[in-house]
């Protein structure tokens, strides 16, 4: 918990390959395991932050197996698997509404490219709700239970709206004690804090992508804005390479 | 969260087979890994769960990765990985002493019959104490920055006087707000508990063992005594083999 220096540890890692991920369909709030895959990039996540000597304090986490999952790999991988652990659906992944399920490449052709990256990446366009009666569906699923507004779709800027609450008064005042921070979490509850932090327009976001299971190091100041813009990847070429194969999803 | 009956719920699970279990050291405070077998009993003990119907609101572990990975196995085959999580040093394995990383079978060809069986089950004789020096001892491990008085060796009266706060103090008001507990553990932290629930005379305890990765359900009543003494394997049969097999460690 000692702090080198003045400023906040933060380590930011999305979970890695879940078995939808590998079969290039929209997931959202369906709560699908890693594949073997996504269990050793985990894993390689905590390797890659214990020689960086970033041992987290303390780690938040969504309420969804595969990010749950990937930060108990990573922390194990770590030695730190021991640390307090606190979960929100507020991390949850970005809920895609009736595309939950469906597969993005499908999607892609049915309704073309343009409404296709609007539902992937406008920043205040959601898709169409999904029903209650959906298979995907997580009315009436216990984890919940205390929700007292449940999602049934979300564009970006609800992530952001959702999250914030969390952002302030559980992660930052962890921050603020000097404990070194893991959020694991998905593609878009990162999305939505990597814009807070660096003060992303709505446009910019919609070009930014996140790398599975690479742990992503924020230094912040006294007012919790980055001292390098952006980042640090923990492992730079492997997050530039993903970084690629993300933004090629719903490409056959 | 919802309660059937006013009785309480209290879920019992040893941790599965560790590297050092297969080897035949005893390992205390060492904080070896689960084999693949360990793994597979873990998740099965997950299923047990779930098809008894006994779905934990909340989960305490001790600070070792066999106890954690337990519990993260069995709650994620149970579908409540997404539960709270609380941890604590005072559910540990029993401090072995100088004999962590020792084999059973060797200290007992040393020592003999007698003062084998007294270090192992003997209620108050604890083994010798293990040195700071030793690449087996805890001193200086982040996990326990917070115990004021490390133990260095315990014997399970120790191990029951460190356990009791925690049980009066973070267990039973769970149990009191109708939630139903898991305690994922060690073979000494539970026999502890259960001399305790079950009003084990400090010589019965010695004959008891508690099998690995079979959960062991408690309907307690209003004055935490239980309904059942001791209890109910919710897979009697392998208990009954298991306890069998826990016996005969130590012979080669």
């Amino acid at each position: 918990m000692a702090n080198d220096s003045a400023n906040h540890k933060l380590i930011l890692l999305r979970h890695g390959q879940s078995e939808w991920n590998e079969k290039n369909l929209f997931t959202g709030w369906v709560d699908v395991p890693l594949t073997d895959q996504g269990r050793a990039e985990a894993a390689r996540g905590g390797e890659l932050i214990a020689e960086n000597q970033l041992l987290p304090d303390v780690v938040h986490t969504s309420l969804l197996r595969r990010a749950m999952n990937t930060a108990n790999l990573a922390l194990d991988a770590a030695d730190r698997l021991w640390i307090p652990v606190k979960r929100s659906w507020r991390l949850n992944e970005r809920h895609y509404g009736a595309l939950q399920g469906k597969n993005k490449a499908e999607i892609r052709e049915e309704y073309g490219e343009e409404q296709f990256m609007t539902w992937r990446r406008s920043y205040d366009t959601p898709p169409p709700a999904l029903d209650d009666s959906s298979e995907w569906s997580q009315a009436g699923d216990p984890r919940y239970a205390d929700v007292a507004d449940l999602p049934r779709t979300e564009c970006l800027k609800d992530v952001l709206e959702r999250f914030l609450p969390y952002w302030n008064e559980q992660i930052v005042p962890d921050l603020k004690a000097g404990k070194t921070v893991l959020v694991a979490a998905h593609g878009n509850s990162l999305r939505a804090l990597v814009k807070h932090l660096d003060g992303i327009s709505d446009e910019e976001i919609a070009g930014l992508n996140i790398p599975t299971g690479i742990p992503l190091f924020y230094e912040l100041d006294q007012n919790f804005k980055p001292v390098t813009p952006g980042g640090r990847y923990l492992d730079p070429d492997a997050a530039a390479e993903s970084i690629k194969a993300v933004a090629n999803q719903g490409k056959k």
